[in-house]
């Protein structure tokens, strides 16, 4: 294994976290918060750390998909181990659980929070809670690819351990290219909702702080009602801006270029808007009742679908109090997700639809069992290897989902609170029902339940392997004894 | 489609439902009840509407997959219409509905139930209703396929539409051979626990019946408190006869022909110990607490999981009080099920080894890119076909079970109860947890839920594409347009 690349790759992450660090100093400034020299001390640190660690190139660049894989798992690691310390050190977050707790929900966009009373933080905290979203919503590795010459070696195998379902990356041939024009689209776009809320009249702040939230799919709020007490106009624009994040991003690199026909034929964004629809009608009349009015009902059954499907986890209401039907369509758009290519976690609408396209075609075959159907996307017929991939990544989700249950069962919450507070956090929505409800928070679980949740997040955001492969034997034999040479074994 | 072969097959069930009502006459007779006289009404029924249906032998047996599924999952209805008829007849269940649920209920061995009374049921009638466990558990067209010359046609694909779990029908060349030493085996283990219940005072009736309950695994009791009354050694003897039966019938039949190392050497069976034995100790430490005395713990904790695991569904306690840990692990259990080729239902031990050993082989080859193994159970290679085929079982599984809760949550019961009721159903267990608890019933359900949950039970028996394909247009098309010729088109 290369391990000399992967600390190398270590080492200019944390040069781009000091990078990022800069803004919350910049806020303490504006707001005068002494809270702001602790940003400015762990900006020193990781700034130092990372010029050491990067200071001396590697003979090699060379790099397989396991390197790809650890690389990313082990930056996002870091990140939020150095991204946690502003808030351990200031005591903002006295144990240092709650807040590797709370950094991870921030960097893998869950928003997922152990603090009763957010608002009690300073502005700076509160700015760099937020912003983690954003950096974690389109992955930071991606970034790097965008802005660091990372001379040779297979970029691609960072990127596909990093981003979100499986399409990402075959819409140009220059990867940096590709990384550049999706992270243009994703600043456009975060600044066009801060606009839309400005219009609104939102403070600047806020408008930042949301849309940093809403951009990410994160949902952290900087209000302890979460969205609850903003005007419905400025739900609206949240409500919108959640969706459209939600969409594969290769729809807007497409309508860059102008194929706007090839944009719409996404089949994986009709189903995405097929399932928001339909879902917020349904709750819409379940809800009807409950609510005054039905332009109320209309705009809670929105937020909460968007809110859900993408994995955002803001609230403009405590859907924990809903009707039945309600909740159990938003727990099951908890695991349908955002698409593939977007901001969004979840197990993503593109792989649903290839799950249920399996089941069709087995079905299929039992009625004509010699006309061997290859499953189809937008006509074209998928690459079966795709196929398995997508079946094998649902049975590991849900294996993982299983254990996890029963591993904070050990605390004696009800079954409610523990399926969704692992569905909240795997597929890095934020809250979840009862106990994890919108209005309640993760602070209540003891250390393991927490270390078990913060595996998720990561496990969810990663899309599950390239964390796993870190707990593999062969892995850690490589680490430490440091069997260095570009991967010349079992490559 | 050859429609006429499967008319046949269906006269031929028919038929042996008459052979098997004669019993609740007998115990009519024996306890001098009029209900008695509704089972021989509809024996005589049966009798008749069989003997026209198989009078006609069709002009060619040739028999392909799809006939053998749709005759499988249509015999299955015909057997629950037909055996639900004295329970609706007499009165003692007034809804047609609850009827249905109850008499699929038994035949697939569920034994869920929607009577709150049990005991008020007369004696033939209860009798009768244990009795579908034990004709269910075996599977009905594996005995027909017994006793009845199905002359020529490839009766692989009636077996393996019926059959738990992919392994059955590949011990010997000879099917008919296979099946009857699979019902031998069956008889012998039911006589063995019925001297075993006897031995410990309990009455005749009642040792038939609960060792029709558990070589079925079934789980209908004859008393309102399911086993909950009876001595600790007659539970100990169930909790035994309930995990022999979850045992995969190849390691019998190997066991009956002298091979003991080879029946020692099945992997699924060594899993299955584990995890009972796993769980029981789990479930030990975690009630020791609540309950008096070690010795009823160790007790409970072992009927209960024995009673899951198998899918039987027997109580001697109410685990719904239990601690959280203790119900998640039942959750659990619920659906990794029996072994496959018991009278167990559920996904099945070797389902989730090969599950496992899936995404441990994903695992590997982020690491080793290019050594592509295959996966292997009992050291042999497996065929890739069997993996892929588990997969997407799985994978149906999941979406079956998803689309049921949502459909089940229009009546507004919370979550747990949505979730186990399906749960209890779709793997042919019984009782699940809340308000499907042990000591409570499925008749609270509406008419469309118990519908929702009759389809549950009869795709968890038939391991769910048997009756899924029933509702394909293609096979209504041919059914009623009635295109006959043996199977000559797609096949």
């Amino acid at each position: 294994m290369n391990v000399k690349v992967i600390r190398y790759i270590l080492g200019y992450v944390l040069k781009l976290e000091a990078l990022f660090l800069i803004l919350p100093c910049i806020v303490a400034v504006i707001y005068k918060e002494t809270t702001g020299f602790y940003y400015l001390f762990v900006l020193i640190l990781c700034g130092l750390l990372g010029f050491l660690m990067s200071r001396k190139k590697p003979d090699s660049f060379v790099f397989y998909l396991k390197e790809g894989c650890i690389a990313t798992a082990l930056s996002w690691i870091v990140l939020s181990l150095f991204g946690g310390l502003p808030f351990w050190l200031s005591g903002e977050i006295p144990s240092f659980v709650d807040t590797l707790f709370e950094t991870v929900s921030g960097f893998t966009t869950t928003g997922a929070s152990i603090l009763s009373d957010v608002e009690a933080l300073s502005r700076c905290s509160l700015f760099w809670r937020s912003f983690t979203h954003w950096i974690g919503g389109m992955g930071v590795l991606v970034f790097l690819l965008a802005i660091v010459p990372l001379s040779g070696g297979s970029h691609i195998n960072l990127m596909r351990a990093e981003s979100p379902g499986p399409s990402v990356g075959k819409l140009v041939p220059k990867l940096r290219h590709t990384a550049r024009i999706l992270y243009l689209i994703y600043l456009g776009m975060t600044i066009l909702e801060v606009i839309f809320l400005l219009a609104g009249h939102m403070s600047l702040f806020d408008a930042l702080t949301t849309s940093f939230g809403t951009a990410g799919t994160g949902g952290f709020g900087i209000k302890n009602d979460s969205m609850m007490s903003y005007s419905p106009y400025l739900q609206w624009v949240v409500t919108i801006f959640m969706i459209l994040f939600g969409v594969n991003f290769n729809a807007y690199y497409l309508i860059l270029f102008r194929r706007f026909r090839k944009a719409l034929q996404i089949e994986e964004v009709k189903y995405y808007i097929i399932i928001i629809l339909v879902s917020i009608g349904i709750i819409f009349i379940n809800i009807y009742n409950t609510v005054i009015g039905s332009a109320d009902a209309l705009r809670h059954a929105s937020f909460q679908v968007a809110s859900i499907i993408t994995t955002t986890g803001f609230a403009t209401t405590d859907f924990n109090l809903w009707p039945q039907t309600s909740k159990t369509i938003l727990v099951l758009l908890m695991f349908i997700g955002a698409c593939a290519g977007s901001t969004g976690g979840g197990i993503k609408v593109s792989r649903f639809v290839i799950l249920l396209k399996t089941v069709g075609r087995e079905l299929n075959s039992y009625i004509h069992p010699k006309s061997i159907k290859k499953i189809k996307i937008e006509g074209k017929p998928i690459d079966p290897e795709v196929v398995r991939a997508t079946n094998v990544f649902f049975i590991t989700f849900v294996i993982i989902f299983s254990f996890s249950v029963f591993a904070i069962s050990f605390e004696g919450k009800d079954l409610i609170t523990n399926f969704t507070a692992v569905a909240a956090t795997i597929n890095n929505i934020g809250p979840g029902l009862e106990l994890v409800g919108p209005t309640q928070n993760f602070g209540g679980f003891r250390p393991f339940s927490k270390c078990v949740l913060i595996f998720d997040m990561l496990a969810g955001r990663l899309e599950l392997f390239p964390l796993l492969i870190l707990f593999h034997p062969a892995v850690w034999k490589d680490l430490f004894f440091h069997r260095s040479g570009a991967g010349k074994k079992h490559s």
